[in-house]
């Protein structure tokens, strides 16, 4: 029998899932800070709430289950798997209208399913990690959630992003300008998503493979490259934006909903001034984002040197309706977790002191009529929230400190007959390799104190 | 379409969210003082992985989901969704033997699915609570179990649990002894585990209903009612424990399992004084367990006034060995979270500073030319570690006002024209209905006093 986990799956082995509530704790404390509140849905839905909401591709990638008893030999499904956490969403604030509040804040960090063929980086199990915020057409929650995701990006470590910031209702305005006809937008949007990913050149190619006329497609791809460059900050990025604001807004003239889309992208852009994301929120006219359902303001996280981003969002006024029968605006922004974890692992991102042994010292046994006290010693000293490990057996100590060194516990305790009697503890050190001999009752201080002291990889956590 | 989770799972709104993760929190750390590390495994694993572990009921019970693509039209299922925690640890010890260390402790917080028949406290989708150390038959492993376990409940608030404590081969002996054949065990062990639910005449006609000797039975029941209540207390359970190891070990006289029992029963009642579960643990000849695979100690946690338990467990010497080919010795323990939350809930447990507001703050918008005033005061409480919510529209204030009471956000802070030109804050504190006028910088120093003042059911969190 295969012990491997199902394919596209992963095991989390403990120094992984350390690594993993790291980061899931900080990106939380963040949201937490900004008044989103935790939700947590089922990871099973009825399979009609999913089928439909994400295309004929999504559909296909929905894993379902099987009904089941009497029922199991049909071969027919009647639930599925969450395929992402923006759906189960719209149902919930359908559900609960009566309980939420109006500007329903949540943020949802839960694992999601797709059937997609496995690949370096792309799992069948990945944690999304949303926050959204409902009920308001106010530009003060793009505002807030480009603030609330560069603060989680910086709490993380990472110093180097950019939030570039569209609208999908100027898109379709510049569309329009350039000449491309309303029933191609869609086609359009496709391929120019694609333009960080294939260039100019196979975009352009593409569009023409689409049967989009290749002078409305140069006079968009004209517009999308002035200015695509500019460094982070305060200063730079007002002066940048300033500029593609400007050209967007003589690109577009008169067209209405492209003016709409400009005004609410300046008041963004002025408002997030006033938050951590000041200087990182940088307006890209290229911006498409794939997915269908956006209606105004989309997001996404650009970082030096990376292909791809960290995450992305956008404005969606029109899905929660499809449950509630009744119009309610939404904003949200999906962190992509896994790949977080893999750009800083990468680039070794993760504390040092970040709690990676599996405890920080081992009680040993010093005779089979002497456990009681391993017992006993390793109580006190997790009264003093030390993490400590006990050594099962009666083994010969050489082999027991072997077991503690091989898993890098930093420290083995005993109360060997001497000890036993003068009321002390043995201490090793195993990264300093000395042994000290101590009061019972200072042990705990004396762990604690190594643990914490400069030069010292590792501390105490509690 | 509509829009309740599927029959038998649940939405868990904030309140529950955050009950739930203060439980689990509670229990990770204590686990983790302990040495348990953390594993995660997917919500999915191979069909193959699951069927035939959990007995004919169980496989009907298992979520099945349907193969992909052009296979999805035959109707089979290739994968599952995980029906507890511990067949996956079996496979995970398996598959990853050459980087585990020999004595593996994890614990492990995860749903599982189980297609019951949903009913009260009953759940389709539930956490388990896993804790299992691996690699060692020693009974020092059963000791911390019970150490741990007691320690993580009375974090909790628990006061008022015993942790039951008997022995699968024991249990074996004795009905060997009581002249109960061999083969007829597992019958008398299904109606004895009953003996809570439907007392000692139910059982008797349940074993008669088996087919099994009425004076056996009588034998064994007899037994099992002496010495059945002892209070909890260091003393009081040495007594209760030596006269029941005796009275067992006169029933199975020179039966060389039963003895190797007790001996081993003798030996964890001995090690677990010198922990936090002393006095807490009641060697209860009576305790059976449902499962299966037990092989030596099992352990359950009776609570006073409560049917039922909160978790339990046991050692399972052969579980591993089905995938890995190889004796792996383990013994674990089980929490049984949702009925710890329902409990926790009932008896009021969970504490009063336990947040319950979806922020400490909330600023207002003084109109809308000055939002970025708003989101500006936000980022400096922010800073100051406080959970603050942005009001995002610049609605009359009295409706801003009346949307933070709604909420139970305890105050709200507004900067108009006056408090801009004086370089101050105006903090209302909705609880006890008073403003006070600050400087902006005591702005929020001035919330986090208010609330962790003597009386105040608030804190702030960070």
């Amino acid at each position: 029998m295969s012990t491997l986990p199902a394919r596209g799956m992963r095991d989390f082995l403990p120094e992984e899932v350390r690594r993993r509530e790291f980061v899931v704790r900080r990106i939380k404390d963040v949201y937490a800070r900004y008044g989103f509140e935790p939700l947590e849905t089922p990871a099973v839905e009825n399979i009609d709430t999913l089928l439909g909401k994400y295309g004929e591709e999504g559909n296909q990638l929905i894993f379902k289950i099987l009904k089941r008893g009497a029922h199991e030999a049909t071969g027919q499904a009647d639930l599925a798997l969450r395929y992402d956490l923006t759906v189960p969403l719209a149902r919930v604030v359908a559900e609960y209208r009566g309980v939420l509040p109006k500007f329903f804040k949540r943020y949802q960090i839960q694992p999601v399913w797709r059937a997609d063929r496995p690949a370096r980086g792309r799992f069948r199990e990945f944690y999304q990690c949303d926050v959204d915020a409902l009920g308001s057409t106010s530009t003060m929650v793009e505002a807030e959630l480009c603030a609330a995701v560069s603060e989680a990006l910086a709490a993380l470590g990472f110093t180097d992003f950019v939030v570039r910031l569209n609208d999908r209702r100027l898109l379709n305005a510049v569309l329009d300008a350039a000449g491309v006809p309303a029933a191609r937008h869609g086609d359009a949007l496709v391929a120019l998503d694609k333009l960080d990913k294939i260039g100019r050149d196979g975009v352009a190619r593409e569009l023409e493979s689409r049967g989009i006329d290749s002078f409305a497609g140069s006079r968009v791809l004209d517009l999308f490259a002035a200015g695509h460059e500019a460094p982070p900050g305060h200063d730079a990025a007002e002066a940048a934006n300033a500029a593609t604001l400007a050209r967007a807004a003589a690109f577009v003239g008169e067209d209405e909903r492209g003016r709409a889309a400009l005004a609410d992208l300046a008041d963004i852009l002025a408002l997030t001034a006033s938050t951590p994301a000041d200087g990182r929120v940088r307006l890209d006219l290229a911006l498409a984002r794939g997915l269908s359902y956006y209606t105004g303001a989309i997001m996404e996280i650009a970082v030096a040197d990376l292909p791809g981003s960290l995450g992305g969002g956008g404005r969606y006024d029109e899905l929660v309706g499809m449950f509630l029968g009744q119009h309610v605006p939404a904003c949200g922004f999906s962190l992509g977790l896994e790949r977080i974890l893999v750009v800083m692992g990468e680039r070794g991102m993760f504390p040092p002191d970040l709690v990676h042994t599996p405890a920080d010292v081992m009680v040993a046994v010093w005779n089979h009529g002497r456990r009681a006290d391993t017992l006993e010693l390793a109580r006190e000293l997790r009264s003093a929230g030390l993490r400590v490990d006990v050594y099962p057996e009666a083994d010969k100590l050489g082999k027991q400190f072997k077991y503690a060194a091989a898993r890098e516990v930093p420290f083995v305790a005993v109360v060997g007959d001497d000890e036993r009697a003068a009321g002390t503890v043995a201490l090793k050190d195993l990264r300093a390799g000395e042994q000290v001999t101590v009061a019972r009752a200072d042990a705990a201080a004396t762990v604690k104190a190594r643990l914490q002291a400069p030069g010292s990889e590792l501390q105490a956590p509690l």
